[in-house]
């Protein structure tokens, strides 16, 4: 079975004809105008047949957070606390290390840089200013590791170094996703206690940041901020017929792959806003899971 | 006969079918590894057909440029601040007035503002600090008014403002394109003296920016950023099959501009890196092109 | 009578003696934490005194601003929104015209520009967009001229260019101020219906904006966000003895002035976060003046 | 003996009286029309005297780099190149860590981060492209750890913590310093093997990033963007009259310490393009000195 680019589970599944697969379970629900997607990948098998790893993997999505609607914004940020929270459950006082992954500098890809600049980190505040901190505070630190063509460095490198030092209990990692239907750029968020890995989500374990390679929970956080323009035009052919072959398309999206616009990216020409947005909903809710006896209010005083 | 979505005058040619239209003279030729394409629409009927007004349209493609090559960006500045002092011949002391169009908070729409910030402007010199002002320097001022969302003011109304207050004897305007062909995207640079003209380039007079509506030469110089998804889906079906009808191709175009896509733009990855190469570009054949007395070391002097 | 070099009236008024100076009325209250100065300098022998136009100069001030306080932020910019609609009267459908003077790139500079971004503007909605513009709704438009070394455009040309193209009703100027006391960086703001008028504040009209030379309200805001380091040192200086003469201390000043440290600023090493705190305010209290009969949700919902 | 608050070797042994001092040896040339001075801390006892560690400080010193003449920059990252490579040699493949100190969104702080974006880094490579990888590349990674309050962790932990993890020959560090003469803001660079340590350079190692404490050597590079307010009026008050008492300064100065003034920075109002430009110098010279068998073009294309 071909796999499609995508980072969200819930697309993989959809293209592999959904339903029936062994091994996967997928339950939707709606809330707050908000609509939500697990799909619980439970076995080897199906992780291989969808390019995703073991593990769950959440999907909210509003079409009026696209369309800057305050309201949605705050319901999607409320509830991606409250499953962050599920996912994790806090014991001790190690800190919790979040992590943005991806280039400050090209704009659909600083979505993680930009959450970092927006969560609420404490974990100094024990340490140098003990009297100003709260016991209710929780210790949080965080890092944007940059890019390996910037530092030279693996990310993965970079944060099991700062594990084996800080000894985080687990580790958040907020990056920006690829994702096939146009309808879900800047519109869902995924999150997942597999982990980040890159490319198929199989193998390559050196680069992985999971629970495997790092021996603490590692719980991803993501955006769709971009379609591969080539998945986008194969999608668009699809429509087009019913008769078109698979081989035929998957020949036409080999040779976009291998041609100038293999690599381009398709996303909204708003995408600097769309990328502030998300920033802020995605920090809101980590803020909000890992300090859950501070109210919003004292975090937002915290923050300035 | 079908318009596709592109500014680039070469591009609505072969589009069109190209060759034996009349009212077009086109040419080609190669220098310094940069090829040339000149496009001259001479009658209102090739206009209406191509979609584009009657004027002159210079197209400059270079892949290297699109891969960084220091030497490539250096040939393609050299050419095109030679085409923009052929396009237009300097009188007496008015100055000229550059116009950086687009948003420079959306990095795709960004290239009009950072070449403004790159242009060597001298006008204030001549009145403020006359002992500064080099005999040989040639009179320039420089606007990048913004977009209509942000400043509630037409770009229209505020250059027709501005001419009619400092009485400038040219214009030189800087915008992003979008193209139909990936290969042109960051690689190639259009300069045109039938000036800007929103949407088909043909009516809606009162928006255009033209030597018919301000009263001065009127030269546009851009280089694509963007291609519209729509465009590009459209014309990765067409590849598919030389049996898809122009019909099914329009309609599932037209399904792509009503839904998610319709909006989308397709985009090199690396676009923040692109747009400023291409500022970098266009400013100094700008800057050669209206200072000729001054040398390039003297430009970067003027300019720190 | 020799002047410090402050933008702030009601510094000026200070460090003159003060109180028994004819031609000037001050009173002082305090509201909301916020502490109220209002100096009217009645007559042209005053101004001259004082370095400062006739006119009424209302400041701001409240220390908890600087401290980056939430509560403090909002009080502020409710009591400057309600001073701004106390000083200017709307009439009719003509437009109000804000503009943000400064230098975006040099950061205690760009407050102007700043302010600018979060203003809400729209007159192209009456324009462009009937069926979205509510008749509650006000026409607003704005413009950061940006300054003259880059553009080579005089502020003055460039705002009575758009003055005769787009007949506003009014004028709102936003700028950084310098100020005398460390106190006032970050912590006050100034409002007056003089207008903006570079140097002494008297005499150069040409370069002066104001009602005399726009032929329009032009009502000026402002935040002190630097010293000269000639006045803090100084400053400095007298408060080390009362013995020392003003002869003195203006010789060790014109030493300064002439040396390198002549033209350097003092500034809070948070520049950054507070120009943008301050910009949030200043913003904030147009919108609500300049939107009366919008309430703030309405207003935020509009920015996006 | 009283220390004034300077980064700058140099500056400390001026103001400690100078010349006879035992433990240090200082020596001047001028080169280029650069002025280098170099000051050797041979002891502990001048260390603590100086309040700066035992080691070597070269400072090179040029105006016309203030002026931002491009002949004295080229001569300048040319001069710093030959130093660092001389205080440092090379040996075996280890890569070399550059880091970059201070906050990015704090103009006058930004030194570091901003020259870590101009450092060619290459040691990915090595490891993920050996295709690409010439030999005459010398193995480089960078770092811009952030400061504390954005990421809850100590400078010092993250570097130790890499260099626990990379094992790098040598670090470079670069940062913003203070200086107490205004005419050498913008214009000196320092370069020491001692290291940073906060504070006054004695005691404190738990945060100290020297060879003693990350067991490899530490060269330090930096420039003076800043002088404290403080420091500024103490000066300007000493220059009043030969017969103000230590005493009286002390006090005055301690008054400003605790005001408003006291972490306030004086800084040129340029500081925007003043950062930029020795960001550009620094960059170049650590680019020069750690790969010395590339031509400066080859390393020009690489960093695109």
């Amino acid at each position: 079975m071909r796999q499609i680019r995508t980072d969200l589970a819930m697309e993989s599944f959809q293209s592999s004809g959904g339903e029936g697969m062994p091994g996967v379970r997928v339950s939707h629900w709606e809330t707050m105008g908000v609509n939500m997607t697990e799909v619980v990948v439970e076995q080897e098998s199906a992780a291989r047949a969808l390019g995703k790893a073991v593990g769950t993997y959440m999907t909210l999505e509003c079409q009026a957070v696209r369309q800057r609607d305050l309201d949605a914004r705050l319901a999607m940020a409320n509830l991606l606390g409250e499953e962050i929270a599920r996912m994790f459950h806090r014991e001790g006082d190690a800190p919790v290390l979040v992590v943005g992954l991806g280039n400050r500098r090209i704009t659909p890809d600083s979505l993680g840089p930009q959450t970092i600049d927006r969560t609420l980190v404490t974990r100094h505040m024990f340490q140098e200013l003990p009297e100003y901190a709260d016991p209710r505070m929780r210790s949080v630190c965080a890092l944007a590791p940059g890019v390996l063509g910037i530092t030279g460095i693996e990310t993965m490198e970079m944060v099991e170094a700062l594990c084996a030092s800080l000894h985080p209990q687990a580790i958040i990692c907020v990056d920006s996703l690829s994702a096939r239907s146009a309808s879900r750029i800047g519109a869902a968020v995924q999150l997942t206690d597999a982990g980040i890995q890159p490319g198929s989500g199989v193998g390559n374990h050196r680069k992985s940041l999971t629970r495997e390679t790092l021996g603490v929970p590692v719980i991803a956080v993501g955006m769709p901020t971009v379609i591969y323009a080539a998945t986008l035009a194969r999608d668009a052919m699809e429509s087009l017929s019913a008769n078109v072959s698979g081989e035929a398309l998957d020949s036409v999206e080999q040779e976009m792959l291998k041609g100038d616009a293999g690599e381009m990216i398709v996303t909204p020409r708003e995408i600097d806003d769309l990328i502030c947005d998300a920033a802020g909903i995605i920090a809101s809710a980590i803020n909000r899971a890992l300090q859950p006896d501070l109210s919003e209010e004292e975090i937002m005083a915290l923050m300035d």
